[in-house]
């Protein structure tokens, strides 16, 4: 096989391995999304808030991808949420199979929301789907505003937008409106919200889509 | 081939065309660094920072890495110097060939310093040696302490490590002290320094390793 080959080989896998997550999540009505972003950028974070908000009305699990720790699944689980840790050793994205494999090997209950936290990497985890609802792109706005049209493959993928870390706009130069720009070119009808998980902005907004989407999913598979 | 005879063919020819690009920058006595860290971590800001302190003393010189948009090569062409856009299209890595080949396609002319900036990336850059003389890794204080040991890969492969955003200190929850000894576990002996392009708080440190390290290759090349 030459390399395109081999990539064409994983990525065929990868879908049928998503399919039949997707299918299974579609069974069991669980939402699911794949959060990405670069590393830092507070995916862990915006989880953590989420799960303070939501846990008392909703069944909440997650997923976390790293290269190496559990330190994300520990914050989460110390939130009392049940939560998988998979590390990846090198591996700069998750996989289906890799999921497949941590929901064999971890039974996290029926669940309403299932967050799948990927690898910090703004680029690998784009062409890897996970069997997820929608894919959520994070972008912190200590990142700069010129990251969507400089990383096009996630920001197009990503359903939803999240601008986080608004707390710091004071403190950086970040153009909101020239992301949102990009966003809209890049995903014409897409979401983009900015949220801060500090101060609590824009939380309300997020924990709403996220029932919104869990409602949608609900009413079409009925 | 198998999947991991491609990845080992892939390194081995990269390793060769690192070897090539290596014997060329000791000839033409060029200090040559590969910046590698998270998208908006601050590697081209730190750049025209270091292009203000230094040009009017050495020919300075950079071949920028992107997913997409020339902007980071635009930004150090308008300070003055030299620059190269590679774009990788999807690919989240600069590899040895795509060095060769800008160095053919664009002559930065004779420089003292040649910067290589990475595609904003933490993992995928560290496997592939540009050529240089040394990595840098960047990493802002906004993305939080926990990055070293979470990817441990690049910060044991660069020699340097240098925090950015030094001046959002007081805006962020941010352990330096964690960072040093995560750092100087993965790294014994490396050097970290902490900086802020905005405030010039360390660039003048920053300024003087280049500077240093630039003397002692012409000197052990003597």
């Amino acid at each position: 096989m030459t390399q395109v080959d081999v990539r064409q080989k994983i990525l065929a896998d990868n879908a049928a391995a998503a399919a039949a997550l997707s299918a299974r999540f579609a069974d069991s009505r669980t939402l699911v999304m794949n959060l990405i972003s670069s590393p830092g950028s507070g995916k862990t974070t915006l989880l953590e808030a989420t799960v303070r908000a939501l846990s008392g009305r909703l069944r909440l699990g997650a997923i976390e991808g790293d290269i190496a720790t559990e330190r994300d699944a520990d914050r989460l689980r110390r939130l009392g949420i049940p939560a998988h840790q998979i590390l990846t050793g090198g591996g700069c994205h998750l996989d289906a199979r890799q999921v497949r494999g941590a929901l064999a090997e971890h039974d996290l209950g029926p669940l309403d929301v299932l967050f799948i936290e990927n690898v910090g990497n703004l680029v690998c985890p784009t062409a890897y789907d996970l069997g997820e609802d929608f894919k959520v792109a994070l972008l912190s706005v200590t990142e700069g505003e010129d990251k969507p049209f400089k990383y096009p493959g996630i920001f197009s993928a990503a359903e939803v937008t999240v601008v986080t870390k608004a707390d710091l706009l004071p403190h950086v130069p970040f153009q909101l409106d020239e992301v949102r720009g990009q966003v809209a070119a890049l995903r014409p009808g897409g979401t983009l919200l900015v949220t801060s998980a500090t101060s609590g902005a824009g939380m309300a907004e997020w924990c709403a889509l996220v029932e919104a989407r869990l409602a949608r999913k609900r009413a079409s598979g009925a």
